[in-house]
């Protein structure tokens, strides 16, 4: 079959000019904010306008060279329409900030990292795969529009990867969608797109739902409406990106961590058990394995990060001698905002002890459920790799007996078995060539191992923060442009759960069979 | 069943009968050096006799006690046999080092790395995996016969090793045996024993005659006799134990480097395929598919070894430059001895550059053949991972597609694939927990990632030197006694392909079904 090249045309238009309409959004608030005199530079305001009319325009006309379908997508249309979207949509999301860093008043004397194009599709890309590393040394030098941008690509990044992976791929069969649901649910005799279109009004309803929900329970918390909603943002999508350079550490409340640590949970749960929830299956909800396993190793990471804390105290992160409560606040934090791969810091954990450190490495791999928006290798996939791992090793002393393995209820066939732990190799596999290429690329600027594997895994993985030169009090400004390039890719990879993005770099993908 | 750990009491009694006769063979050379005039400190001839003795009696006891059988072991009880035989002959191996450093006429003033039990015993584990990793800091400190039978460990291991996995447990159908023949042999029709005794009584004088070779060819090159043995015992076990603390480079002749290159490539190929040559089965043997594959990525990897030294140079690893030749010369060694597992020195590969390094941490993971004296993941299973994940990757978008994982002409099932891929997860699994543990073991000792890192590599792929402070300059005697046990544990996961060791750990395998 030959690829159906138009309808992705038509679709990746539509993205543009939904992407469009958002930075549009940030341009009004930036109109506000030059009404209310708080700025006198326009130089944001110009940028996003011009980016969102560019968008709009180019996005039309794709929209109209495309073909309108009625039929649903094929499994490689699919894909590469999966893959185009968020790298189109990463390059459209990174002009503001590289606009925003020319026209703006003292572009000429004062450097900035978005004078750098990579740092800017980093950036951006960063935003929309919901990673929150970020290349900006100070935070104060952005104007609040092209900060309110930056955490609406979180947003943006968030949604689409849940509505992705829980309504469109599961139904279209494409790569890795067992997992999702592990009942197969196969098309219903009504058609597939009907569908998707409920399934995805529906965690579309949810997310903005809960978006509402912390934005007000932050205000009450006595954080203001711009912060509010910045974090929100980067909360739901576990992203990352605040406002502060010192992250969520610069509010010093237990409320406001509090209210971040359950929206942060809430957000790694697979958003099809809210769309179960809100057709009222309880039990199924309840019982569902990922979920308690999720919430399991979430509270014995904090225990373990807790007792670590208390024999070998913060390091040099804090002076003070922080009372047990504040240290289990800090270590379920951090522990919630790493595994489910948000990367908010409340804390320099870099300086605490390697037992704390080590967990959070491990958690970084783990992640968040499959179907949230958070990143890592997804429990209910560890829940799998594990068990499969058990029953080999049986295999080999006992070779006749035969144990089904199984995830709750549902018997995990041999293919499934076989997907996730090839899976849980690539994954080991591309953690280590971007481990490598960064030590390659940025020899000169001497790079440590350690920064750069914390590099790779917390791009590779979505979260944002490593250790080391690329820790929570540092960013990703000092790498070269080509580092950016490898980080960005590892991120993309990750988001997409590498399939898409292997696949497009396979040359039988292209192949017409 | 029952385990009948009656057998495998008789078992390891005439495995400790067989070692502390070589031991006793180390005692008639050290008689022999006496005689000589050589030495005349006696405390490794009293070491070495009081050892041999001691495990003879006890060895002894222990075949008495046990039970003889006509029947083949049960696969537990193979793999009870083979995980206890390896450790216990560490224990006895470790007793001569440990014994001597007692005796030595200087022990109550000049301290040595054999005062600590934990380092003996993981030399003598170091041995007997055929790893060559040492925590000897100045070999010329050892006896002549101490040096001995430290090479003899390796040849007692590698013999040991090829035996097991190519004669012994394919045919008991034990853990991963369908790796070392594609297509399953099952039981002969005659009976499982001859078959066992016949493949055995082959390899033992394919192993012989192999030694036999090397010891002349280092001769006629110049090496004397003693060194000619040691060393060949260490090239044919892939060990890497010298009797020079520089290793080879001791050696400055090229003719010797060239023969120690070839056997050690030799001893990287499946025995099994000496076995066909020796029943004249040429044509299989052209035609296997890991052997094209073990010799293609050697000569991949040396060339880009030799590119990356004529771009980079020898770093600090040699002051003067050197000619094209002696340049493709020492990255063809390193290459061999790496990826063979072997282990030795031509020169400080830690001073070369970035991507001749990467290049050599990919090949210790990548290792040499199955069936071989070598160690590492194998070729045949980094081929069989490597297709099955790009038979998933197309999975991934072409759903109905199936394609038939092949290798040469044997079809790989979906039990072979799962098992590999998990194996290599597993070996994965096992490096991570190796450097975490030796992180936190060592802290005080100030370990760094990259040694602890490739210490973890180095031992658990049986290889020796890693890189920085386990570097191919330095030695393990640094490290603290729990380190060394963790190391030593690696070494055996490695050696037993993790399956006998791990699965003793199992409560599943001591319940009874």
């Amino acid at each position: 079959m030959t690829l159906e090249l138009r309808t992705v045309i038509r679709q990746v238009g539509m993205l543009m000019i939904v992407v469009s309409a958002l930075i549009g959004a940030a341009a009004i608030f930036a109109v506000y904010d030059h009404v209310q005199g708080n700025v006198t530079d326009r130089s944001d305001l110009i940028a996003l306008l011009l980016t969102s009319f560019i968008g709009t325009v180019v996005g039309g006309v794709l929209f109209l060279l495309g073909r309108a379908s009625t039929e649903a997508l094929g499994q490689r249309e699919a894909l590469l329409l999966v893959a185009t979207s968020w790298i189109i949509a990463a390059v459209l999301s990174a002009i503001p900030y590289r606009l925003w860093a020319s026209f703006r008043v003292n572009a000429a004397v004062v450097p900035h990292s978005f004078d750098s194009l990579a740092s800017c599709f980093f950036e951006a890309m960063s935003g929309l795969t919901t990673t929150g590393a970020t290349t900006v040394e100070q935070l104060s030098t952005l104007p609040r529009s092209i900060l309110l941008w930056r955490a609406l690509t979180h947003w943006i990044g968030g949604l689409g990867i849940v509505v992705l992976f829980v309504a469109v791929l599961p139904l279209l069969g494409v790569g890795g969608r067992r997992i999702y649901r592990l009942e197969s649910p196969g098309p219903s005799p009504d058609g597939v797109t009907p569908r998707i279109q409920d399934t995805a009004r529906s965690l579309w309803l949810i997310y903005v739902g809960l978006t509402l929900a912390e934005v007000l329970a932050l205000k009450i918390c006595g954080m203001g409406w711009f912060d509010s909603v910045c974090h929100t943002f980067a909360t739901l999508a576990t992203g990352g990106f605040g406002t502060k350079d010192a992250s969520v550490a610069a509010f010093d409340s237990s409320a406001i961590h509090y209210v971040i640590i359950v929206f942060m949970v809430l957000a790694g749960v697979n958003f099809g058990l809210y769309h179960q929830l809100m057709q009222r299956r309880w039990r199924k909800v309840r019982k569902d394995p990922e979920l308690r396993a999720y919430l399991v190793i979430l509270l014995v990471a904090t225990g373990v990060v807790t007792i670590s804390l208390m024999g070998n105290g913060y390091g040099d992160g804090r002076a003070d001698n922080p009372s047990f409560a504040v240290v289990v606040r800090d270590a379920m934090f951090q522990v919630v905002s790493i595994q489910t791969t948000t990367g908010f810091c409340t804390v320099d954990f870099d300086q605490w002890g390697f037992a704390a450190k080590a967990t959070l490495l491990a958690l970084m791999f783990v992640g968040a459920s499959a179907g949230s928006t958070g990143g890592g290798i997804k429990v209910v996939r560890i829940l799998i790799a594990g068990k499969v791992l058990l029953a080999e090793l049986e295999h080999a002393y006992r070779p006749r007996v035969v144990r089904a393995v199984k995830i709750g209820r549902a018997v995990i066939d041999a293919d499934l078995k076989l997907t996730v732990v090839v899976y849980v190799l690539g994954i080991a596999l591309a953690f280590a060539l971007g481990t490598i290429l960064l030590m390659m690329l940025d020899a000169d600027a001497g790079i440590d191992i350690t920064s750069a594997a914390t590099a790779a895994a917390a791009t590779l993985n979505n979260i944002g923060p490593g250790l080391a030169s690329v820790g929570a009090t540092h960013h990703y400004a000092w790498l070269s442009g080509p580092s950016k390039l490898v980080l960005s890719v590892l991120m993309l990879l990750g988001r997409l759960e590498m399939f898409a993005v292997v696949a497009l770099c396979s040359p039988r993908f292209w192949r017409e069979e």
